[in-house]
């Protein structure tokens, strides 16, 4: 068949729609429909070149929503019609990581993933007879794509694909860092690092769970409406601290945070975000990807006086089990995604949305097709 | 009244036996008949110069064991004749570490024990009318010693002393971060970096919870007879691994150990207990104590994948409910400490303790009153 697509044909160019041919899905695999489609960062950053394992020409994307059209053999899960969520972390439930209980890393399809093909080796995307690499699993800058069964979330109908596209990952990313990873309690003080995309999702997390304090950190006075917006109860620009901002917060928070999350990838305000945590029990949790080469460092100390240091991928969120969930919190209230959607675009326009986010313009652009 | 005890004047000397004025017990305070006490390489970092806060005249010791001999007003807890263990780490359940649940860094008399003298703001010893300093809260190189209601743990009176010393510091910081920081479960496969006494405690910590592979690493041959003598199933030279000693390790635990234990304060080691942890959910605890100024770095990939970074001290454990139950877990046969006494001395050799502890010959040298 064929499907319109924005090709990423090399690094550092515009995307180009064009009508690509998409082999059907074979044994385990599905035929999904995206209807709306989120621009990530993390597109950016393959787009960008700065990806070491990026791979060209591919569909990128891997934010997205749509209905499924067909299944291949042995698919059980879903059938045509079902609304679903691609996952660029799959569920297998059978492998080690899937069946430790105690991750959401699912190690099944990672080979092939990383090397831009289906599980059996092969691509199902090609346009004028070359072979188009998948993204992440997912490529949703596609009309249409195909995905293993054990990387789609089922999920309600109700719920609006270009809104609910937004789950596919920074939502998450966020709300999941929160619930799951850190398992933030009710009456906790949090600090919040950068206040992009994700880190308002942090905020919005830490709400919907009962916390005290919710502090958010930004080096940009204009993101503290922002925050505000989605529950943040102080903000501080580091900027603007006299003196040790890790003393101001530690001040803020009456010793220290109970957790607190990077959502920058730099990896000095990840140390920072870790030297706020309250002695004896305070967890800081890493969500922002680093530059290549990048470390993080601290002294012993702060660990051996019981603070921990954790991150998170896709917010610890099981992709099947877990993600309809995120979108049932939606469609009751307990989380807010529709002021988080900044602009809407065609597939025509999906550059325009690289160069908002570029431009610190937009908190989410979505293609809707 | 008068008691005998092995003075440190000053740091880099050997410590003077002499007779010191005491005391009696204050309000809130119990005085204690020292039985026995271990000679723990942190009393040799103060005594060497090492610990920029050491302070000079004090009476070192912290692992020690003895009888309640009078208590100051208002004691209510323990009575004279009860058997008791100080604790350097006191809890005092109402401060916010200890009424936290979260952590037993109780933090009610750190201001006063970190300047040497008891909650009051002064010391119970002098010599020839010189104020002597009290050490971390305990000071038992002295065969009477004064401490706070909250720094003494009643324990079961067929205890023997000379062995229950041990779990004041070595064994309860070995032993309980392995059940009460890391959370060791049964199955686990375990990596201990470091055999000294902390080391084998942790061993036999992961042996008594049925971890599976226990992992002992460390650079000297002669510690893998000691390690297999408490539950070390596999032995690691570091100087006689080809290629890289994490891959190694990650080959032998199938994918990562689900916890390793730093014991050596080696802040490299520390790096490779961490990057030796299974993806998705290992959990790498230090305990060892680094050199001044040292830090420790990873790639923060390496948590966003799953690996957790902790810390503890002694243990995790809270010292008046927690200690009780190891002395019962010693009492019962679920860990062993007398092989690791390997040494007995009198207060007028424990010079000689130290000299033994630097020459790497002893595990743990107890001194008898």
């Amino acid at each position: 068949m064929k499907t319109r697509a924005a090709v990423a044909f090399e690094a550092k160019k515009p995307l180009e729609i064009v009508e690509l041919d998409l082999e059907g899905p074979k044994e385990g695999e599905v035929l999904v429909e995206i209807m709306a489609t989120g621009i990530c960062h993390t597109d950016a950053y393959t787009l960008d070149g700065l990806d070491s394992e990026g791979l060209f020409p591919s569909v990128l994307g891997h934010e997205g929503a749509g209905i499924v059209r067909e299944v291949g053999a042995g698919v059980k899960s879903v059938k045509p019609g079902d609304h679903v969520i691609p996952l660029y972390t799959p569920e297998c439930r059978e492998c080690k990581s899937c069946t430790s209980g105690k991750t959401n890393l699912c190690t099944s399809i990672r080979a092939t993933q990383g090397k831009g093909v289906m599980p059996d080796g092969t691509s199902r995307f090609s346009y004028k007879g070359e072979t188009i690499h998948h993204y992440m699993g997912c490529s949703t800058f596609s009309n249409f794509t195909v995905l293993p069964e054990i990387a789609v979330a089922k999920i309600r109908e109700d719920a609006p694909f270009d809104k609910a596209c937004y789950i596919g990952c920074g939502v998450t990313t966020g709300v999941g860092a929160v619930t799951k990873t850190a398992g933030v309690e009710v009456g906790s003080n949090v600090i919040v690092f950068g206040l992009g995309g994700i880190g308002l999702n942090v905020i919005q997390g830490a709400r919907m769970v009962g916390a005290d304090k919710i502090i958010g950190v930004d080096i940009n006075d204009d993101k503290k409406s922002w925050g505000e917006r989605f529950g943040m109860t102080h903000f501080v620009n580091p900027t603007k601290v006299k003196g040790d901002l890790v003393a101001h917060l530690v001040e803020l928070t009456d010793g220290g945070a109970d957790y607190t999350f990077d959502c920058t990838g730099n990896t000095d305000v990840m140390r920072t975000a870790l030297e706020a945590c309250h002695r004896g029990w305070g967890v800081s949790t890493v969500i922002g990807v680093a530059e290549a080469g990048k470390e993080i460092s601290t002294r012993p100390f702060q660990l051996v006086t019981g603070r921990v240091w954790k991150g998170s991928a896709f917010g610890g969120a099981k992709g099947r089990t877990d993600v309809p969930k995120i979108v049932d919190w939606y469609m009751n209230g307990k989380i807010e995604i529709d002021p988080m959607i900044t602009h809407v675009l065609s597939l025509e326009d999906i550059n325009k949305g690289f160069d908002l986010m570029h431009a610190g313009e937009s908190i989410r652009s979505v293609v809707v097709f």
